[in-house]
C-alpha cells in the first residue's frame, strides 16, 4: 500500500455547456497533478460535487484521473452516499478501480443518531474490499463524534479521518488518539489552517487547493518537515486571502475558478452554483490577481 | 385545476428484499387511499425517501400511485433534489405525469445562502411547466426564511409552502402573509401539531399520518370545520403516542411501519435506516397496539 | 392555593433617566392590570429583564406591583439567576413576598447538562419553600429537554413549566404528559401562537402582551373557553402585526414601547437595548397605530 | 503601557464554604504567578467564574490578585456584564484599579444583533477610559463576527481580541487582518490548541493553564519561539490528556481542580457546578496524577 500521509488534493469536477462532465479537462487536472509535489488525488469529494455526479459519471471521472495521474500517486476514491447500499456500490466500484482507499461521509441530508453513524461505518468496512477513510464534515451531513471516532478506530479496514470542521480544539484530541492508534491517519479538510492543523499533529490533509493549486500546499507541508516555522507560516498565510476571496462564493464555485486560475484548465463551462453570470467574471478576475500575487510571495 | 387544501398524505416507499421498489404494494396503499377521506397524494417526499431513489424509480412509484389512487384525489410530485437541474427534471416528469403541483425543497448537501434559495425556485418556476410549492425542512437542507417567502409569493407558478419546521411564532406569522396572498397555501409538515397549525391558519398539511393513518387525520379536520374544537382536540391528541412511538426509530422508519400496521401491506421487507432487526421487530408490536387503542378512541 | 391556569401577564420594567426603576409606573402599570381579565401577573422574566436588575430591584419591583394589583390576581415572582445558590435566593424572597409561584430557567452563561439542569431543580424544589415552575427558554439559556421535563414532574413543589419555544411538536407532546400528571401546569410562553398552544392542550400563557394588552390576550381565552374557534382564530390574528412589530426590536424594547402605548405609561425614559434613539421613535408610532387598529378589530 | 503578547494566565476564583471569596487563596494564587514565566494574569474571566460575582467581590479579587503580583505582570481585568451600563461600570473600576486593559464579551443573556455587538463596543470603547479588548465566546453568549471585528478594529480604545471558539479557519483569517492592523493583539483562548494558534498567528492566549499550570504553558511559547517545533508540539501535546480530563466536568470545575493540584491551594472548598461532591473527588485524583505524568513529561 501507498503511503497515504502528506497532502491529497480533492480535485473540482468540470461541467461542459450540456452539464456533460468535461473528461478531457479532468484528464489534463490530473497529468499536471501527477507532475506536483503532492501525495495523492481524490476526486468526487464535497469539492468535487459527488451529490451532483451519478455513479456512471463518478466511474467516467476515476478512469480519466487514473489515465492522467499515472501509478505515481495515491488514489483516493469517494463512497459518500445518503444510504449504506450506495456507499457499498461506491466502495466496490473503488475497489475495482484500484483506489487506494475511499473516503465516505455519514449518509447524507436525513439526521443520524451517533448509533447509527457506527452501524454505517462497520457495515460499510465490511463489505467494501478496500481501506475506508471517515469523513467529518458537519456544516452538509451528520458529524462523527470524537467517542465514535475512537471506537471506529479498532474496526479493521479503517484507516483514517479527514476533518472538515476547522475546530482544533477537536482535532488536538483526535490527534491525541495516535497514541494509542499511531497508524491511524488524520487529514485536516481546511486548507485555512493547514499548518495549525500540522502542528497539532495531523498526518497530512485533503483539501481544495491541494489539487487546484498544489505548489501553494507543498511549499506549506517542506517547510514544515524542515522544521521552518517562520517559512512554514509565511506559506501558510499567503494563501489565506485565495481562500477569502473562494469562501464568498457559493461552495465549491470559488475553488473551481481558483483551478482554473492555476491550471489554466476551463471548469467553469457550466456550474450548479446560483450566481449571477457577472458576479462568477467579476470573481474570477479577482482570484486571478490574487492568486499571482501568491506565487509572488513563493 | 383541482383543491388542494386539507389534508395531503405522504406515502412512504416500500422496498423488497432485493432493494427493489415494491410496486405491488404502492399501487395497493393507493387504492386504499383512493378510499379514504383525504385530499391528495404525495410520493416521494422526505417520508417517501427521495434520497435513495433513482429518477426512474420515482416515476414508477408515481404512475403506480396514479393507477391505485385513479382520478378522485390530488396527486403532488416531488422536485426534491440535490440541484436545480435535477429539479427541473422531476419537475417536468411530475408534469408529463399530470401532477397537480410539485413540492421542492432547496437543494441539498451544501449550505445555500438565502440569496440561492430565491434564484433556486425562481428558475424552477420558471422551467417547472407546473405549479411549485415551496419546502421549509430546516432539519434535513437550507431553509426558507419567512422574507423569502415573502418575496416568492409574488412569483407567477408558486402556488404555496409546505412547513415541517413545527415552530408555530414563525407558522403563524407566514399564515399573516394570507391577508395579501389568500391563494397562497400554507401546509404543515408535522402530524404531531396539526390542530395547533389549523389554528393558526394554514390551508392543510402533508404528513406522514395523513397516508399511513387517513382516518386519524381526516376526523381532526372534520372536527375542526365543524367547529367541534373539544372533539378536534380529542381527535389530534390521540394520534400523539403513535406519532412518540414512530420517532423513537430512525426517520422514517416508525412512519413505515404504521403504514404498515394500518393498511396491512408489507412496508419493511428492506429498510435504509441502520436499527438492529430486533428493535424493528419490537416497534413494530408496540406501534400495531398503539393504532389500535387510537382508533379505538375515535 | 390561587388557580393558576389562563393569562399571566408578564410585565415590562420601565427605568428613569437615571436608571432608577420607576417603582410609580410599576405600581401603576398593576393597577390597570387588577382591572383586566388576566388570572395573574409575572414580573422580572425575561420580558421584565431580571439579568439587568440586583436582588434589591426585584424585590422593589415586586412588592410596588403587590401594592398596585391588590389580592385579586396571582402572583408569580422570579428565580432566574447564574447559579442555584441566587436563584435560591430569590425563591426565598419570593416566599417571603407571599408569591404563588416562582419561575426559574435553568442557570444562565455556561452551558449545563441535562444532569445538571436536573440537579439545578431537585435542589431549588428542595430549598425554594414555595412551588416552582419550570422556564425552557432555549434562545437565552440551557433548555431542559422534554425527557428531563417528565423525570422533574414527580418532584413535590415543581407545578409546571412555561415553555417559550414556540416549538409546538414539543409543546404538543409535553401537553400529552397531562394524561399522567394533570395537574401539572403547562403554559406558552410566546404571544404568536398562544390560540395553537391552547388547542394542543396547554393550561395557560405567560406572556408579554398578557399584561402589555391584556384585553387582546383575555378575548382568545374567552373565545376559545366558549368553543368559539373562528373568533378565536381572529382575536388571535389580530395580535400578530403587533407582534411582528414588536420583535424588529431586540428584546424586549418592542414590548416596552407596547404597554407604553396601551396603559398609557413611561416605559422608555432610559432602555438597555442598543438602538439609535430616532429609530425607536419610529417603532413607537408604528406600535401605537397597529395597536389602535388591533383594538378596532376586536 | 506593559507588552500585552504572550500567556495570559486566566485565574479561577475559589469560594470558602460560607461562599465568601477565598481572598488569601487569590492572593497566593497571584503570588506564585509573579514567579512565573507568563506575560499577565486575567482574574474574573469565564474561568474566573464572573457571572457569580457582585462588583464589590469583583474589586476585591482584583486588589487581592494585585498584591500578590505585584507590579511584574500585566494585569487584566473584566468587563463582561449583561448590559452596556455594568460592563461601563466595571471598566471604569478597572480604570481606578490600573488594569492594563479590560476585556468584554457582548452582553450576555438576551441574543444581540451585530448592529448591537458594533454600537455596544463603540460606547464601551468612548466610556471606559482604558483599552478594551473584545470577547469572542460564541458557546455562552452572542458572538462577534470577522465583519464586525474588522470593523471594530479602528475604532480608538479597542486594541485586541480574545477568541475562544477553537475555530482555526476564523482565527487564521483574523490573524490576517494584522496585515493592516499590526498592533491589533489577537489571543487564543483555548489551551487546546494553543500552538495550532500559534502558529496561525495570534500574538498570545489568554486561557485557564496559563494561570493553572503556567509552567506547562510557558514551556509552549518558549519552544516555538525558538522555532524548535518538534518540542512545541511535544510541549503542546503533553497539556492534552490534562485538559481532556478537565473538560469532563461541568465548566470551570476541572480548571480548578486543575490549579488546585498545581499550586497546591484550596480551590474548591465551594463550588457553583452541579456534580456530585464523589464524582468531584475521583476527578481530583485522576487530574492530580494526569497533571504529575504531565509534568514528568517537561
Amino acid at each position: 500500500m501507498k503511503d497515504l500521509r502528506g497532502a491529497i488534493g480533492v480535485t473540482v469536477t468540470p461541467f461542459k455547456q450540456d452539464w456533460q462532465v468535461d473528461l478531457d479537462t479532468v484528464r489534463a487536472q490530473a497529468e499536471r497533478l501527477s507532475q506536483s509535489d503532492i501525495t495523492g488525488v481524490f476526486p468526487c469529494a464535497s469539492t468535487g460535487e459527488f451529490p451532483h455526479l451519478s455513479m456512471r459519471e463518478q466511474c467516467d471521472i476515476y478512469q480519466a484521473t487514473r489515465e492522467g495521474l499515472g501509478d505515481s500517486k495515491a488514489f483516493i476514491a469517494s463512497a459518500c452516499a445518503p444510504n449504506l447500499q450506495q456507499a457499498i456500490g461506491y466502495a466496490r466500484q473503488a475497489k475495482a478501480l484500484k483506489a487506494d482507499a475511499c473516503v465516505a461521509c455519514p449518509p447524507y441530508y436525513y439526521a443520524l443518531t451517533q448509533e447509527e453513524v457506527a452501524a454505517f461505518y462497520r457495515a460499510l468496512a465490511r463489505e467494501a474490499g478496500l481501506p475506508v477513510i471517515l469523513y467529518h464534515v458537519p456544516f452538509f451531513t451528520t458529524g462523527i463524534d470524537i467517542d465514535t471516532v475512537e471506537m471506529l478506530m479498532d474496526i479493521p479496514g479503517i484507516i483514517g479521518l479527514k476533518d472538515s470542521s476547522a475546530n482544533m480544539k477537536r482535532i488536538a484530541h483526535l490527534c491525541q488518539l495516535h497514541v494509542k492508534h499511531p497508524a491511524f491517519l488524520l487529514y485536516s479538510g481546511t486548507d485555512d489552517c493547514l499548518l495549525p492543523a500540522l502542528a497539532a499533529g495531523v498526518d497530512g490533509s485533503m483539501t481544495a487547493l491541494g489539487a487546484g493549486a498544489p505548489s501553494l500546499v507543498a511549499a506549506v507541508y517542506q517547510a514544515f518537515r524542515q522544521g521552518d516555522l517562520s517559512r512554514a507560516i509565511q506559506h501558510q498565510q499567503r494563501m489565506l486571502p485565495l481562500l477569502k476571496a473562494a469562501d464568498v462564493l457559493p461552495f465549491p464555485l470559488g475553488y473551481k475558478l481558483l483551478a482554473q486560475a492555476y491550471h489554466q484548465l476551463p471548469m467553469t463551462e457550466a456550474y450548479h452554483q446560483l450566481l449571477p453570470a457577472q458576479e462568477v467574471q467579476a470573481a474570477r478576475s479577482v482570484i486571478q490577481s490574487l492568486l499571482e500575487r501568491a506565487q509572488c510571495q513563493g
